[in-house]
């Protein structure tokens, strides 16, 4: 390295680990909003996370640390291929960040959080022209960012690119199209069969040994509680100050599900791919997923495509048969593997089942697509909302509240955010897909046995951090391109078998 | 106010509340270093205080800060006395800090961080010649740094002043020489008594009831568990990021006492007092505790002179005896009080009784002085407290480990802290004594009503935070200068009695 290259790396370096720090204080003291902050406390830490956030902000836009950066990225000779891609994660944040003026982000800030109060008591009272004003107000300020952010037309891709970098409309809607041509079919063929009987999940489960079960589940699949550990809160997420700390956290209910296992190991999912960045240079801005489709991909695997499946009750119904004598006398693995994968036309995103689900994301996705490309007003949103839900689910929304006004993420301005779900459900089927031809995943899940499934998304997602793009990773680990492929694979192969429909 | 000043207010009021929501990060990170931290996030944590801290240094000594707070300082027209107060409190520790090289900063760092891993191991192997070394460095930096902060020839005037602002060795001498000519010979009549019979404290008691117990202590004290908690950690502190959340950590033991209840009631003096600063401006440099002595005057008042005394378990023996029937069966209210207050020669400050403990600091007081005014040398240390140990306390050290070794607080520089436990002992006495005029301490105690004891503490104390330095807060609450007679008219009357001494 050059003596000129090396003293900007290292300058370069010191700021980029400085941000890096500011934001693993700014997640700790998040995790700690939702876990042990007391009640009356809440407000001075919104103002410590305002004033963190500005820091990193100012930190980030400096005009002369993005000399430096557009320094190293046009003449990165010298630096290896890791470091090259601290230089273009940042520059990437940072472009992104310097094009937003001042006046918008604070506009965004102060509107989302109004919209975000109204979009509460709109809910509440299940009536969406109290929140439609302020709607259009934030997709009014949605519009004028990804037009500052810049597009080549499609306005959705500058929104879509904070989640998801490099992905494009272009790509994504036939994929979301493709998927959609199968799945509606596919879904009638299955709510025409006979629903199976799920009622022995309502229990009442004690809170206490579900937690028990929970933590032992976890255990098994590898999750190091030395580097770790897992809370409580109202919404159940996987976020902490970085890959030798992550902080799960799930809630309980009366019922095993939905209920705290399959909460838990969807964020344990979350919680092994971060812990596995420790792999990566810490503080660096390559210790971190390349996206949130990604990210997902590793929570619905451990979710759904292990947690949901026979040979992962085969495994644990013995040891939830301890726990739980009463509530599940009489069940058998076939109950539970029925019991758990019971597919329903149902209101509600975070309800739904793993082959429904997909519907209320395409739904918000042609939504939002039409709002931005200024197809579809506001005001015609919860119309607009109940035929597509009968046209996509099969199910017709009673009221605003199980409708258009089900979501927070409108309200603060989270437009291009849902289809990462779904994107993490693709990634993740692709990954079984992959993985199946080395490891023989049902024999390890169940002998219990998560070393191997473990040690496959180590070695090829988890330590390759954000080096890669999160396409060109998932290209490598799964051997092919997105697509709706190997997804629809496995609902047909396993939901077929369930319902006994092809 | 001028439009000048008005301009230079908002700025100065800007940077102190950003300085303000740092020091709240920070503490919360602490808090959860010692609570929640995953082993494995121990290392990572240090980085992000160390980030935080710096940014907080650097905001604090920036040149322009500088000169607008001196500015304000000299030109204060238009600002009332709450505004001053917080300009005089910036420009305090703003002057200080601007004193210290970076050198000199970062080599105390460097310095007291391996000083206090060769401090560790001494310890352990109970040998000071292994630490003489490093403390020898460690003291030649805060000679330094102390004619960097700047004296009047007491050198160690500079280094008190960092935690008992306005506090000088002349002033303070005296009254601990006073304390120590009663106190001594007052134990000796104590130790010459037969010494109560306190076996039933060991126990062993349960420790979740042992934590209830406290939890009952402290919600009747009126710690108000919607702006703060109570955790367990290894050395119990209260901490956390302000008045509306603050964080009490405690620690059990198979034994009564030492054990949860006094640790609580200890820490939870300074809960209420942090808790009663929510009076003052949110965000500002005057919602603090003026000194740590008065802070710990808090501490001590709950901690000894209500939870000790005769009044305390008339009215908790009934419920102690409740959650432990066994431990406590045939105990007596006087021999809890007896047993509580049993006085010892022993030889650790953190064990020893309320009136031996004052001793102890007395000793580190003088060593202390006479290494900073160069009149004791580093490897004269142990036989020096040895000496001390004898002629104060009765006891002679068997070894370095339970001598010269015990504390912490010299391998990471800490001269200066250790008298404000015994001005802590001082203020807590003469706030007692004061309120004994108003408020009839020992009924309210005996009927659990402590209402009208917190509120005269908020009156007097809490709701002034630092617009009054810590002195003139004390002489305005307790109608005294600072003096060494209330604590032992306290601790004569009151031991006098238990033991039959005068």
């Amino acid at each position: 390295m050059a003596s000129a290259t090396k003293t900007s790396w290292s300058t370069f370096e010191r700021r980029m680990q400085e941000i890096e720090d500011l934001g693993a204080a700014l997640s700790l003291l998040s995790w700690d909003e939702q876990t042990y902050c007391s009640p009356r406390g809440r407000e001075a830490r919104a103002q410590h996370l305002a004033t963190l956030s500005t820091l990193v902000h100012e930190r980030v836009v400096d005009p002369w640390y993005g000399e430096l950066v557009d320094g190293l990225a046009e003449d990165p000779d010298g630096l290896d291929e890791v470091q090259r891609a601290m230089v273009r994660n940042v520059k990437h944040d940072r472009d992104r960040a310097a094009r937003l003026p001042a006046e918008l982000v604070r506009a965004l800030a102060v509107t989302g959080s109004r919209a975000n109060r109204a979009w509460e008591e709109a809910r509440r009272a299940s009536d969406f022209s109290r929140f439609r004003p302020h709607l259009e107000d934030v997709l009014a300020l949605k519009v004028e960012q990804a037009d500052a952010l810049g597009h080549d037309g499609e306005r959705y891709d500058a929104l879509l690119e904070a989640f998801e970098p490099g992905m494009r409309v272009a790509q994504l809607e036939p994929i979301l199209n493709g998927l959609r041509d199968e799945l509606v079919p596919f879904v009638r063929r299955i709510l025409d069969r006979p629903a199976p009987d799920a009622s022995f999940l309502a229990g009442p489960y004690p809170h206490d040994r579900q937690l028990e079960l929970s933590m032992r589940v976890l255990r098994d699949f590898g999750f190091d509680f030395e580097a770790g550990r897992q809370d409580t809160s109202t919404h159940p997420f996987c976020g902490g100050p970085g890959p030798t700390d992550v902080r799960l956290t799930t809630r309980t209910y009366d019922s095993l599900e939905p209920g705290c296992l399959y909460s838990s190991m969807h964020e344990a999912g979350h919680g092994l791919y971060e812990q596995g960045l420790v792999a990566l240079a810490p503080r660096s801005a390559v210790a971190h997923a390349p996206s949130l489709g990604v990210h997902e991909s590793q929570s619905r695997f451990w979710e759904n495509v292990v947690g949901r499946s026979r040979a992962f009750w085969e495994h644990y119904l013995p040891i939830a048969r301890e726990l739980f004598p009463g509530q599940l006398a009489g069940v058998g693995v076939d109950d539970m593997v029925r019991g758990v994968n019971k597919v329903a036309a149902s209101p509600i995103r975070v309800d739904a089942d793993e082959v429904t689900y997909n519907l209320h994301i395409l739904l918000r996705f042609d939504l939002e697509l039409g709002l931005l490309r200024e197809e579809l007003a506001v005001a015609d949103l919860p119309e607009a909302w109940r035929e597509s839900m009968e046209r996509l689910v099969g199910y017709t929304p009673r009221n605003d509240a199980e409708g258009v006004l089900q979501d927070i993420h409108w309200s603060w301005g989270e437009f291009g955010y849902f289809p990462t779900y779904t994107l993490g459900n693709l990634y993740g089927a692709a990954v079984a897909e992959a993985m199946r031809a080395e490891v023989d995943l049902d024999a390890c899940t169940a002998a219990g046995d998560f070393a191997p499934i473990l040690a496959w998304l180590r070695t090829n997602i988890h330590r390759h951090g954000h080096v890669l793009s999160g396409e060109e990773l998932m290209q490598r680990a799964t051997g092919r391109p997105l697509g709706h492929e190997p997804f629809m694979r496995y609902l047909t192969s396993k939901f077929g078998a369930l319902y006994g429909v092809s």
